[in-house]
């Protein structure tokens, strides 16, 4: 099984890292083969521009599109890591998704409705956030984030969202909360098939 | 009063940039100031950079970011204007609230509680999309939409979210059509006392 890991934090010792690298030893645990992608590393451009949209009308991905969409094809589990900023992903990680899950490639239009191209895959989502979780679950915050996420961007593309994880309260909680995060984030990984 | 109007489109010639002329003549019809702000034309650095961290612990707002809020504060009303991509806004947008909406200038924390700091202040979006309207008022994407940003970003700067609109099927309904989504425009704009 291929998982890939797209990642997005301009703290290279976020919590979110320590998740990544838990997510990659459970993972390599069940003889997956895992490729990761930090954003921030990288360097991805994340803000699509009117040449990529001239690219993409004359039939041309630009290149570093093109890469990212290839790790995408060859994955069977697509899993994003981030903190939420705004009740949404960082802009890195969002430009990622509207540069990269083109049309064509994510999705395309068949008698005016949307058909996702992106079938028999699945994914993860573990976010962080400052505030404690009950904040965003008395409010119905969680289930909006999700519906904008899972829905608006992996089910359109024909994904499977298996699972969506917030961790709350990151930078406060105890030290044993935050590594009963991690002891989650393993059992979710082993619990892909 | 003084209205700030935020818009992040590539394509020049977009709707969206109709409705940006459209909320400037209204504003400057009942007497207000208006400023716009092209975060495509302005070249806007739109990821939050390790460096912005290290800037804010030591109580340092970058060049780039002071202007921006310089305009936050001046204006009475501070609207959005955006394609809706993949369920939310633009990278380059998102990368404008994760910069700019900073900690000690768009909210601060006291006993553990978050305190908006631009209180006082009214905000109108503008959002236009590609699929018609009631795909997203059938299963509640609309209500996810502006939940995560009306309450997620405004709300909790103490802004009050006037009115968040949606505009359907931009490419696909009749001139007619998109002459009353600009109809609708200027009467959400003069309604702003």
């Amino acid at each position: 099984m291929n998982h890939l890991v797209v990642f997005a934090h301009p703290n290279p010792k976020s919590f979110c890292r320590g998740i990544v690298d838990t997510i990659e030893a459970a993972a390599v645990g069940q003889g997956q083969i895992v490729r990761v992608r930090n954003l921030y590393e990288t360097g991805f451009e994340a803000i699509l521009a009117p040449s990529d949209f001239e690219g993409f009308q004359r039939g041309v991905t630009p290149e570093d599109i093109k890469a990212e969409q290839e790790l995408i094809k060859w994955a069977d589990v697509i899993t994003f890591v981030y903190p939420v900023w705004w009740a949404g992903m960082p802009a890195m990680l969002k430009g990622y998704v509207d540069r990269v899950l083109s049309y064509g490639f994510g999705y395309e239009y068949v008698n005016g409705a949307p058909n996702g191209l992106l079938k028999g895959k699945k994914a993860l989502l573990f976010c962080t956030t400052g505030s404690p979780s009950d904040v965003y679950e008395q409010n119905g915050m969680h289930n909006s984030m999700k519906q904008v996420t899972d829905q608006g961007i992996f089910e359109f593309c024909g994904i499977q969202v298996v699972k969506h994880t917030f961790f709350g309260a990151v930078p406060y909680v105890p030290e044993e909360t935050r590594k009963d995060y991690l002891k989650e984030v393993q059992r979710v990984v082993e619990s892909i098939k």
